[in-house]
């Protein structure tokens, strides 16, 4: 097997077979495939497409490029949720601590944030002293210890995919269903989960612009994972505006604090932990029906449970509590602008996209990946 | 502009500008663009295909991408010829003289040996002393005084056509008959001949294996000639044999050098180089009537005038005459080996790429650019 017959292959329009996409992975992943041949071939891909069963041994190759994680010491059913972004998403810092109150073991492994949307771990380092680069032996101590465990994508999560992706982003190959269905789902199998709520966004603060590309996306998840053996249930959210109020690291780690609290829950940001968790209950095996399952989630915010459960997560990584019961004491941005409208009227709309943005060129996230960002950013509420 | 808009118009299937297709070439050959997009660029052009007008902007851009030599001080017809090759192929070798012979000014720089077809540079090179590797001042001042000079290519000339073919082949790109016939067309554009007489070989001994790719070749590099104001005349010239009786560099150069004197001419080796001959000297203004230019060529052989001219070169450029005039002095193989057939019979038929790949693989060749070759294999008579 050589890498030029694979890529002839496929630029001829054939079915790659398992072995050929092992071969492309292992050897590109090792370097024994240079770049240019990969991106060749990957252009090639683009173009030509692959089937469900290529793309599923294309997501295998990569889950398996690095370290794959076994979590079945946390039972049968290990739960996780995807969201493919949003400007002001700040779900799964309230979301998973809610579900782990309710003794569903978590273990969340979140990235950073890219462009004009922010990322989970980013977000969670704005509590000072929080860590998220834990290794794996501590990751799984800590959801004995505690039930739940969030920290960032170890170095050796799919490095395949990494690296593929990366390349795809240097020649305009990132804007593929296939591949990003077969990007997000070699990270979910790499990191030992079995059922995935996946919700898929979509409207201008979305990498989806419209709700067809969502549904293509998400069928092809839903393909990937009946091939390889993982339930995969999708959910739709418009990602027109940001999510909440806040925008930026530490305003949303507050928003999620308050909203933990039961002090302010935002409706629209309200309805997608709820529709979500109401999922990963279900698929969890601890509920069938949503609606009682939505009122679990808030019988555990208003009896403080699920508050409790983020303040021994963080506690449990290192996190200063002394911010989560004073938000006052968060860090403020140095400088303040309030946008005042000259006339008296009601906001039609807010646009994602430009909030994200502005507040990526402020510091609060990367353009390209090396950049450090300003956690103090706390451009909007 | 930038790479990336570029790579993904051509890989949504649209046409790229005059202007998009230079800012590649020009990026690429000075290093700003890198291999991975490049490669990228290269599989989309292959898979989605350009249109003429795309093709003859990227031939002249790599044909500007180097020195582009001016001929003009030897009239306003410089007419080339150019074969796609083929095993035991020496009618260059043979037919410039005659055409020099004639009063037409011949410059020529050919290529090397790559694969299992050889190189006129390789072969000339066999001859003692000779050398082909000559500045372009000297290239002309050599025109001016015996009418005619065969050297290797300059490394200037068309940079940006031999990085793109080292990465096509690098990629499995290479047998796309739109992006062979740029190649050459860049070349041809660069030395600065403005009439191309073209024989495309096809079958078992050539790179086209059949005459229907023959023919779409030639199609091709006519259209970009129509197009970049380039008369491109084609013949078309079976090889399943290798030509005359010679392969290997310097069986090639006697053999060539036997044909010039007019003692020994191999009925398919004189058919090819008067009929590329006959077009040639009509390109160049000399002679309307074909049959009447073979019959000038015959004469110049007869009266000793090619053989005189192919001398006055050799000696031109610091080749020792004394192995033209007596070949027994060439230096002969180590080993020879005669294949007796046990059975009486006739030989039916002897296949080129079979025999030049027992060439390529005894030293007369290379398999990769850099390998050094034997002028001594001497392998079949």
């Amino acid at each position: 097997m050589n890498i030029l017959d694979i890529i002839a292959k496929k630029r001829d329009k054939n079915v790659l077979s398992k072995e050929e996409i092992e071969f492309f992975i292992q050897g590109y992943t090792n370097g024994e495939i240079t770049d240019y041949q990969a991106s060749s071939l990957i252009m090639a891909i683009y173009i030509n497409g692959m089937t469900d069963e290529e793309l599923t041994y294309l997501t295998f190759s990569m889950a398996k490029s690095g370290e794959v994680i076994d979590l079945s010491e946390f039972g049968e059913t290990i739960v996780d949720k995807h969201s493919t972004g949003g400007v002001g998403d700040k779900v799964s810092i309230i979301l998973l601590p809610i579900i782990a109150s309710l003794g569903i073991p978590v273990a969340k492994m979140s990235g950073r944030g890219l462009g004009f949307t922010g990322g989970t771990v980013d977000k969670m380092e704005a509590i000072p002293g929080y860590n998220t680069n834990i290794d794996i032996t501590k990751f799984k101590e800590n959801i004995h210890k505690v039930g739940i465990s969030m920290i960032g994508q170890t170095k050796n999560l799919a490095p395949a995919d990494k690296k593929i992706y990366e390349l795809r982003d240097s020649i305009n190959c990132v804007d593929n269903i296939s591949l990003i269905a077969s990007s997000i789902m070699s990270k979910k199998i790499a990191l030992g989960s079995n059922k995935i709520v996946l919700e898929v966004t979509y409207g201008k603060g979305a990498f989806m612009k419209n709700i067809e590309d969502a549904k293509l996306l998400a069928n092809k998840m839903e393909k990937i994972g009946e091939l390889a053996n993982r339930e995969v249930k999708s959910i739709f959210t418009p990602m027109d505006e940001p999510i909440g109020y806040a925008v930026g690291n530490t305003l949303e780690i507050i928003e999620a604090i308050n909203f933990l609290k039961g002090k302010q829950m935002p409706e629209d940001l309200k309805n997608i932990v709820l529709e979500l968790g109401s999922y990963m209950i279900k698929l969890a095996g601890q509920g069938e029906n949503l609606e009682e399952n939505k009122q679990k989630m808030l019988d555990s915010i208003n009896q403080g449970l699920a508050y409790e459960k983020f303040k021994q997560m963080v506690q449990n990584q290192g996190g200063d509590i002394s911010y989560l019961e004073n938000t006052d004491k968060f860090e403020k941005a140095k400088y303040e602008l309030k946008v005042i409208s000259d006339k008296c009227g009601i906001i039609q709309e807010i646009n994602a996209k430009e909030i994200g943005e502005l507040a990526c060129f402020l510091g609060a996230g990367r353009v390209r990946k090396e950049d450090e960002i300003d956690k103090a950013v706390r451009n909007c509420t």
